[in-house]
């Protein structure tokens, strides 16, 4: 039986798309990037800051949140978006990914994932039926069903075989989420590594067990960028064109606007803080190194055109003396002038599949990276 | 010859003030607190929330900046206020107090200081003129002697000797400063360790040499407060009573209320920015530890009386779960959420004294600090 639709799309351009998704913390419009919030917090961001710079939705970690503070705390306490003051729409992950990347003495087997807490190495067990009930209590208005994800490049019958523990899990999944409220949202995660036969199975038999959106995961996993883009081009017109698309963990903005390209509506990734940490900018001219000594005197903003004020007010060599000096204020300033940059490239895509001029978009976006930043003076 | 007045006393209320100070990048209203931004930067605070705290100025260490990025670099770019965007009035300390803390092979003679740079081990000399002329560079409003400051306990013949030798530098400061444009204003510094007729001598002779401002230096060095309160009452009454007085490193919000009681106008304190990454609020109800594991389920504010709105709007057990996790905003709201509760404190206590009312708010104030912050349910 199908589940209720609450996407709305608005305008097709080509294979990209623009709509509305409907939770119950708010709207979503798409193409969408949702910033991670790993524990709880957007790593050196304000919620208000992300906020203001246009994200409509964040992602949290369940792998996280259920070893520290604990979902049950976090349900006491009214649930993530009342705990974290974000106030939003959320979408939280499985915590799978995060067991097989971060813990120890992990070991799978077709009931759940058995693991040692990173934190205090306690023994946990994942279920299928607990990611979903952990990412209940936690208020999560997009919940993902557990899969396993195989790191690129990999054996096709280990592809093969982590696909169809992927396809069970998902049925399991979507039993146990049969109890939600209505507006709250299950997505379907498409494994198959970079097979496309694979991927069009688990495409097809997610599509008759039925979720309220779709994820392509199991990318941008060791694989090369046109790996990537081939395998959406696979599966993307599996997908049912009247429910979102979501690219995990990806990417870069080039990434983002090339899976748009191909149909996909959602995106998170830590890119835009970890790199804004490690001093490098996204901008309207392609990312720039602060670190670089030859911004130490540069007067210029990072782009005196963009609408965010950190992005056109701060120096470069203010910014450079900051990373240089290893002041949190840097990894605060490039953190939030990623997020905005990621956000307005959202936005932009969303205007110009909305006008019908997304082909023009892309080639300019395009050319503009290549072209890259302006000499300093 | 006495240097030009930029303070305007508005209202006494025994040996509590409350006036104006005048600078060229703006008004100062004092009972002022400066934020400490060492390094051009406040350390997990965006610029535009500590003037939304209420903060009229801020202090820059020239130790720091001299070493990186350069005095001669930031007046290239156009001085403090505008490399950094604070872009309001600017206090620099001479260097000096920080050579001696951070600092390796320092050497003191009658001319000058020289160490090695604790950044790259670079060899530096600074002098009471260099000190001037790089605060010159930095473009501060508030120029400070240099000093030698010495650490309590320690012998009277010490303390005497770097009392004196500060006092020659003061000479020497003061005829550096000479070229400075008008607007601009040089603060001597009175020494003398816990020796009150050091103090004495110390306070005469620099009032003899004049500046625009006088500090009380050498204090929070060592010594308890009851030391560092009979000092001060052994200072301010020779400090002449139309500038500005100025006591340096302090302190807790219970020693700022005790020094205004006793005549002091000015204050810097890195306290509520370094406890506030150690996880410690300041709050009208006194300090509050959010790493105890009291606060884990607590979904009360800190104070929901408060006018500042993350001390109003986030929880306790919000808080506790950053600080436990590490995260940077936890660090980031509690270093805002002291800096607002530091200026809100200077902010009553000149409501006070312009209201005739300050004895009455010393009393309510301590009593509600000795009560302390309310159980939790």
């Amino acid at each position: 039986m199908s589940l209720p639709n609450h996407f709305e799309l608005l305008a097709t351009d080509g294979a990209a798309r623009t709509g509305r998704l409907i939770t119950p913390h708010g709207v979503v419009r798409t193409p969408a990037f949702m910033p991670v919030g790993t524990a709880g917090a957007m790593k050196g961001l304000h919620w208000r800051d992300v906020r203001d710079a246009g994200a409509d939705i964040v992602l949290g970690n369940t792998y996280h949140l259920m070893l520290r503070p604990g979902a049950e705390r976090i349900a006491a306490l009214g649930g993530l978006q009342q705990f974290t003051g974000w106030n939003g729409p959320m979408l939280t992950d499985s915590g799978g990914f995060q067991v097989m990347s971060l813990s120890a003495l992990r070991k799978v087997t077709e009931d759940a994932v058995t693991f040692r807490s990173h934190i205090d190495g306690a023994r946990v067990e994942l279920s299928p039926e607990r990611s979903i009930e952990v990412q209940r209590l936690l208020g999560s208005d997009i919940v993902m069903q557990m899969d396993e994800c195989v790191r690129l490049p990999a054996e096709r019958a280990d592809i093969e075989r982590a696909m169809r523990l992927s396809l069970r899990w998902a049925e399991r999944s979507r039993r146990a989420f049969e109890t939600a409220p209505p507006g709250y949202m299950l997505f379907g995660i498409v494994q198959g590594g970079d097979v496309a036969e694979l991927r069009h199975a688990s495409a097809r038999e997610l599509v008759d067990i039925s979720f309220h959106g779709y994820a392509v995961g199991g990318l941008a996993v060791g694989e090369p960028q046109s790996v990537m883009l081939a395998m959406i081009e696979e599966v993307a017109p599996l997908l049912p064109a009247d429910r979102p698309h979501y690219l995990m963990g990806v990417g870069t903005p080039e990434d983002m606007l090339e899976a748009v390209s191909r149909g996909i509506d959602m995106f998170d990734c830590v890119m835009p803080t970890r790199n804004g940490r490690h001093g490098v900018a996204f901008t309207r001219l392609g990312q720039i190194n602060l670190r670089n000594a030859r911004h130490a005197e540069d007067p210029r903003p990072l782009d005196e055109e963009s609408g965010w004020p950190a992005t056109r007010n701060t120096s470069r060599a203010y910014l450079h003396h900051l990373v240089k000096s290893g002041e949190a204020l840097g990894a605060m300033l490039l953190s939030e002038i990623n997020i905005a940059y990621y956000q307005r490239l959202m936005q932009d895509i969303r205007e110009a599949v909305a006008m019908g001029s997304f082909e023009e978009f892309y080639q300019l976006t395009r050319a503009q990276w290549a072209r890259g930043d302006i000499a300093p003076r």
